[in-house]
């Protein structure tokens, strides 16, 4: 019996075909849309290794969207850049780069990552088509994480997406303060010190960039510590489907409330008390989606 | 700024170059534990590709384990062969194929695959020293899916693995419910046929192979129209993480609850009713846990 076609949703072979004649966009009204570069491109199939094929309509997606969780019957050895390509956008919608960070000379940045540093450069450059670093040639050049376009650019497209943004908000509802729970049930003294850390850096946030890194840092902490490993890695996959519309929150607005959730959720994992935990997480998203809903307030019902 | 370790759990070098040279069991009781061909698996960090590497311990670990979900800072291209490993280890632990099924002829699977036959041909010999297919030589021969060891091995396994077990019926329990609940509200035509037939096949099911792929296509079908593709993936990692336990659950005693409950689901679902979809599927979940509880009644509390 061959599987059938994995979850129902089969990539046809006319998508396939007609993916890589599409330009990629950093967003429906961004100014520096980019056409990919042909020849580094050459497969259709590689499209959807790195993530850039929608495996729901065959079409090509933008960036910010959401890995792919279909399995399709045809299987897609990667090519390392597109290795590279992946693990660095992760990091980067992770918040662990940040707008603003210089990713490593090249050639030490191949050795860390441990490949060359021709794929290292491939990569780079499909990571710059996509809108998330900027190279600099010359002497004080180097490659950047870019900052996530104006607000308003980040507002049109978070619009547009704003029943994906909400169903994220739901999943993480419902996973979030059980990752707190557990977390708290489980308590570590490695992972309070962790939280600690990045409440103090969240309390100093001066930028969207340090704001990103922190939150991150936390929410991430709290799921490692849940000892669920299929748990930890939702936490993840919501967070990078959210890169977007959290950066949208302007994090003047969002400050204040944050650091005080964060506290309280700190509070109680420290204390041991997975209630308390599961309950300040719960309110915690609740308030980001009040604060998305207050922003949206049209679409949003 | 680089990267920090990812998730704060880096493998060591140390760990990593240990690995190769433990002993692949297929469980710690089983009688056919093999050692994995030190020619095949050349590379210790591709153990860790094909997910026999324990990311938290560095130790190799059994194939049952989670997927692996750390970005470690150097990157790791997998080889073909590793990526076909994943494909068809994903498959069968998802349930698209039983015990007993006879993948393609050789030819014929690399051709749909989309790899060659000596690439499919090492994917397979992995897959035979992690015990999940047999290949029989000669005329009648061909690759069938192994059976999962006998009860009794099985139910050691889950022993021991107990408080993970429970962990990921937990995580069903937050996840599994809400995609119940979206599957309602975007209910489709599509979606209930599908999950009509999975209740039929369930209903009709004569051993463990074709029950195991009957629940899971009900599962994954309503994760599949939740319309969330982070949940969609979460509900398909919980079921790979479990795809010992619900073995051990002999379809005999679990049959007819499981049939009453998918039933259930299916028919608020069909009536567009999210609450009562939330309310069955969450229902479905509690009686497996206990039922997972009565079977190993003096651990779990």
């Amino acid at each position: 019996m061959p599987p059938s076609s994995s979850s129902g949703m089969p990539i046809t072979r006319d998508a396939r075909a007609r993916a890589p004649v599409m330009p990629i966009r950093t967003g429906s009204d961004a100014p520096d849309s980019v056409l990919m570069d042909q020849n580094l491109v050459q497969s259709p199939m590689m499209w959807q290794a790195i993530g850039l094929l929608d495996c729901k309509t065959g079409h090509a997606r933008e960036f910010s969207a959401y890995p792919c969780p279909v399995s399709p019957s045809r299987v897609t050895v990667p090519a390392a850049y597109a290795v590279v390509v992946e693990h660095l956008r992760r990091e980067i919608q992770l918040g662990r780069y940040a707008p603003g960070d210089k990713l490593p000379p090249e050639r030490e940045h191949a050795e860390q990552l441990g490949v060359s540093r021709v794929t290292l450069r491939e990569a780079v450059r499909v990571l710059e088509g996509e809108g998330l670093v900027h190279v600099r040639r010359g002497q004080t050049g180097g490659t950047m994480i870019r900052a996530r376009g104006t607000s308003a650019q980040l507002r049109r497209q978070v619009r547009r997406r704003l029943d994906d943004v909400l169903a994220t908000q739901e999943f993480r509802l419902a996973i979030e303060p059980l990752a707190a729970a557990r977390a708290a049930q489980h308590r570590k003294a490695a992972a309070v010190r962790e939280l600690r850390t990045a409440v103090t850096d969240l309390t100093s946030a001066s930028d969207i960039g340090t704001f990103r890194r922190a939150d991150s840092a936390f929410h991430l902490t709290v799921a490692r510590n849940a000892a669920c490993p299929p748990l930890e890695r939702a936490v993840e996959d919501a967070r990078i489907a959210m890169f977007e519309p959290l950066d949208v929150l302007a994090f003047d607005i969002v400050l204040p409330s944050a650091v005080e959730a964060h506290q309280a959720i700190l509070t109680a994992i420290e204390d041991r008390d997975p209630e308390a935990a599961r309950a300040a997480m719960d309110a915690h998203i609740r308030t980001t989606t009040g604060e998305i809903k207050a922003l949206f307030p049209a679409s949003a019902s």
